[in-house]
């Protein structure tokens, strides 16, 4: 199977070196001349070039590890190379915000999205050798209209990548529930970081604030475009969280204890249910 | 040294295995048969009993590892046992609603509050072998009165318990600096738990959900006492840490780009620098 990477960054590079050494032929394009050239001297792809035109018509599986915006720019500049045996997806953290263009944009090929829950903190291909799929959902995000046989072959795809979960949710269903449990943490770690008012504060951490703050670091190109595009979900989450957090701090500020009590069995409650 | 620790929970159970180990003499009470058995079984004290009255007369150091409410009355039950060489302290989270208290109650004893920043999300004596105290800190929280061969004891102490670093903070910066380090980021963990509206966000979590909330199972009884009795400087805190939740959370509403990798990269750097 021919497959072509657009984008070799860290999770592309990831791609395209787990997709080599499973036998497909990977081919990869990217803005940056060194990183084609790092990934050819490395074995994960065969050959590669900046402009993708050469690799697009041959190519059965096309998948953008691009930015967000990057998505629908690539489908309108290509979209004359594709054909109707041909699956086009994409890594995107967020997706009904261009899912439905993508659909229609990327025809006669066929658009599946999908989203690898696996990731590291690091940017480029030097590092894409250190992530680890194993243990890591991957997510197929087909429409109502999307024919069986590309989410067969994504489903084939994210075994051969070595994802262990592998499941298939709606677009809103998707974005909705990353804006719970991935952006609204996030959110969460840079405000309380941000909200650090003392500079001898890192004498005195420990594991808690540690643990809870490390996804503060974080690139601010890409996360304030996955935020935008997922604003909605987004702005439902953090209001949610903020009117729980507002019940513990009226319980704190009318000395009340037992609600206190109540809202501490509740979380406990409802964590250890996810440790099972 | 004769050292009696009043409370074989936890961390009291900890502190009397690892002093008995160092050469201490250790005695033991708690209101719970049981503990007192198993800390005399495997060691970790001399002989224990309920009423402390028979141990306190003869302990240069009194260690009262109890609820923060508990430790006023243990000092006004007991008052009449005291002696002018004797150390009284505690290793409870908060330290200035009860500290200039009990700084007068307990004379003519000196008393020099402690806490040791190391726990376990376990209750009870059978797992204070599992404490470590090894690159914790522990902080020595003495008010301008008190005499120097108190805070000398403790520190000695510190170190024989195995803390890495000992350091010394006055009741007020402690307490403000542990409703920020602490306090807020299990305040946040335990609204983010309970604002899980989804059964189904259990298949979805990944590493940073875990992380950020795992500190939400939490003994309802205790911090619930530690909260109130640290109520300003956690309101203050929570106050902050909504003011830059809102700010992010504006940015977003109005499509702010700009603002938000604004607020991406500070976070990012100030979390750096806590690598350091």
């Amino acid at each position: 199977m021919n497959v072509l990477v657009v984008g070799l960054g860290l999770m592309g590079g990831a791609y395209a070196l787990r997709l080599s050494k499973k036998g497909y032929n990977v081919y990869g394009c990217d803005i940056d001349d060194n990183s084609i050239r790092f990934a050819k001297a490395n074995g994960y792809i065969i050959e590669g070039n900046k402009d993708p035109k050469k690799y697009i018509p041959k190519c059965e599986i096309i998948i953008l590890a691009i930015y967000p915006k990057a998505i629908l720019n690539f489908l309108t500049e290509y979209k004359d190379l594709f054909n109707d045996s041909q699956i086009i997806t994409d890594i995107c953290g967020v997706k009904s915000s261009y899912i439905y263009d993508a659909t229609k944009m990327a025809l006669p090929a066929v658009y599946c999205s999908h989203h690898p829950m696996a990731g590291r903190e690091k940017i480029g291909v030097e590092y894409s050798h250190l992530c680890v799929f194993e243990g890591a959902n991957f997510l197929i995000v087909p429409t109502k209209d999307t024919p069986k046989f590309a989410v067969d072959t994504l489903r084939k795809m994210g075994d051969d990548l070595g994802f262990s979960r592998i499941s298939i949710i709606s677009p809103e269903n998707h974005d909705d529930m990353i804006a719970f449990t991935s952006q609204l943490p996030h959110t969460i770690a840079v405000s309380l970081v941000n909200s650090d008012r003392d500079s001898e504060t890192k004498d005195y951490i420990g594991d808690s604030y540690r643990d809870l703050t490390r996804i503060a670091m974080i690139n601010e190109n890409l996360w304030s475009e996955l935020f935008l595009e997922n604003k909605n979900y987004l702005l439902k989450h953090i209001n949610t969280f903020e009117h729980e957090l507002d019940r513990l701090k009226n319980a704190l500020a009318n000395d009340d204890i037992d609600e206190l009590k109540k809202i501490f069995k509740s979380s406990t409650k409802i964590r250890k249910e996810m440790e099972k």
